[in-house]
């Protein structure tokens, strides 16, 4: 296997740009440990599909819900696809049983929902309605309640987003939704780690939401792929059921069939070894060097957003962010082309340092 | 993490049941090296992004395939409900384009079609017209001609089926499929790593087929999750594309966002390893396997279906069934209740004479 064996991956103490990170050792023993298992054939691969119900729990607990329904899915896309998916299927159910479902079904989600969700309007045949963020890049409630009507079938918001690391104002969000008969999904996949230690009210305990997207494998410091898809009720999971013939268990409800068993026993072994103390100490570094960042940024006259959450975007020329590029940074731009730096776990003040440093020398 | 490390994973030597397996040596190696990336965001981890293009022509080599088109999927299911998505999208842009497209489309494959392809027409709102298979368990020509009509987007051809192993008349179907405008999808999750050693007409040299899922996490030894979509022509990646807003790329076509690089890198380190030598010399030893097997079967009275391809299906009745569960043994059923055991490149000789010593013992 020359062509391997010739080639190592990225370092990261030059990777800006991404919503992933090195998995925590013991995370990475444990996925280590159980690469070759399947969470999705239970009665073949017994001890990764306990292991999956633990991460499950566990999960529920981080996002304030007990009792938790749901899966260890692929990534916080997953995630998304499958509470559209639901929503949808659980509307038709309606439909079937005499209610009177949708013609012509929608969703609505602010313009900083994830382009996953336009994947799962796209895949599912519902409407995604976009509608504006206010000044501080949140969904602007007026224009969520405007874009709601009789054939929403769900609202998404965001707890942590993409681009800006913002929270949208879920509670009110949830009133919206569900005073249309609407269900309430949030997408808390980069979020979720961190938002346990903050003010916002993003959770399960916060408001009537009825699913989310909360991914270990982000802020978790899981192994990819471990995203994780929750819901408040057993309805959501069994609206996504599909029979399975020839393997041991009646039904499934995820969107893959065979599944990682790495990343679900790399999750749990996250989870075990850093809730909730590994997590706040990994949080307020990681805010601490957003803020450093940003106050770096300002003295040196950049347009900075100021970083609520551990993600700090800021304006550059395209020929600066070029040349920090060629510098062999690892970094990413917004839709609207400002720079966007996520202070995930494994990005040191060092770093961002040597990244000043490097910018000083190349600004134009 | 207590949790996790008071628990081993299933040992391979009683798992009769999975069509995973354990990874090769070099792909477990590799794909530990490559645990912390993502090629789903190549602009940060570009060495394991080379890595799938690699991983794809690879594929296409082993399928046939010239310049293939496509990508490294979680699994089998994935790369099935792209290929169904992708023919529904194009047929819809045939629409727009003025073309004469499906009001009510559908999707026609045998009953012995993976249940993916269930998930798949549910989530995308396209009927799945299943037809009979014949009296050897692969499609029915026949079956097949009269369900296909003028709202058939694509026809999927089994080479490898879950139940039985057999490989459908795959160059009559893509006919069939494309005398009607329709696609031709090929299954070949489990059969694409062996179909190369045997005379089955399979792959996109021995028919014009437009699409094919062929998974290196089952006969390829690659760590789960590695799965393949590959495609003759460009569009059909193309109209699997949705933009990609905050990544230094422009699309991306895959369902999930996040990958795992793990399974990536092991997928070429397997096939490297394995290609062809490595493989033909495991179809070898499990085909021989599944024949000692089903002689056995056959010398002890019990009905058992000819393995035409490394797969075992017998009758058993359900109290011996379960008496060898009971005996720890991962073994599976069939929709009509068979007996079925995979012979994977962990199936020993030494196992089966010992599941065969057990079976003497609680046979009722």
């Amino acid at each position: 296997m020359q062509r391997v064996r010739q080639r190592k991956p990225q370092e990261f103490d030059r990777v800006l740009s991404s919503m992933c990170t090195e998995p925590h050792p013991r995370a990475h023993e444990a996925a280590v440990e159980f690469l070759a298992t399947n969470p999705g054939d239970p009665a073949t691969y017994q001890t990764v599909a306990d292991l999956e119900t633990e991460a499950v729990d566990q999960l529920g607990e981080i996002a304030g819900l007990d009792d938790a329904y749901g899966y260890i899915a692929s990534g916080g896309t997953e995630a998304n696809i499958q509470a559209v998916h639901a929503a949808r299927n659980l509307a038709d159910g309606a439909d079937t049983a005499g209610g009177d479902a949708a013609s012509d079904p929608n969703i609505v989600a602010p313009t900083s929902v994830h382009f996953s969700v336009t994947k799962a309007a796209e895949m599912l045949g519902v409407e995604l309605r976009t509608v504006p963020v206010d000044d501080d890049y949140r969904a602007d409630l007026d224009a969520v309640a405007a874009a709601v009507d009789d054939d929403t079938l769900l609202v998404i918001g965001v707890a942590g987003s993409t681009e800006y690391g913002r929270v949208d104002p879920i509670p009110a969000m949830a009133d919206i939704a569900h005073d249309a008969d609407a269900r309430m999904h949030v997408d808390a996949s980069w979020g979720g780690f961190i938002l346990p230690f903050t003010d916002y009210e993003w959770s399960f305990a916060d408001a009537p939401i009825d699913s989310m997207a909360i991914d270990p494998h982000k802020f978790g410091q899981a192994p990819v792929p471990a995203g994780g898809l929750l819901a408040r009720e057993r309805e959501t999971v069994d609206a996504l059921a599909v029979d399975t013939p020839y393997l041991e268990t009646t039904s499934q409800a995820t969107l893959t069939g065979t599944r990682s068993g790495a990343g679900v026993a790399g999750a749990v072994a996250a989870m075990d070894e850093l809730w909730p103390a590994g997590y706040r100490q990994q949080y307020r570094e990681q805010q601490a060097n957003a803020d450093f960042l940003a106050d770096e940024f300002a003295a040196r006259g950049i347009k900075v957003v100021e970083p609520t959450l551990p993600l700090v975007t800021a304006s550059l020329s395209p020929a600066t962010f070029e040349a920090l590029r060629d510098e062999e940074w690892r970094i990413a731009r917004t839709a609207d082309g400002d720079l966007r730096i996520v202070c995930m776990p494994h990005v040191t003040r060092a770093a961002l340092e040597a990244f000043l440093t490097d910018l000083d020398r190349v600004r134009s």
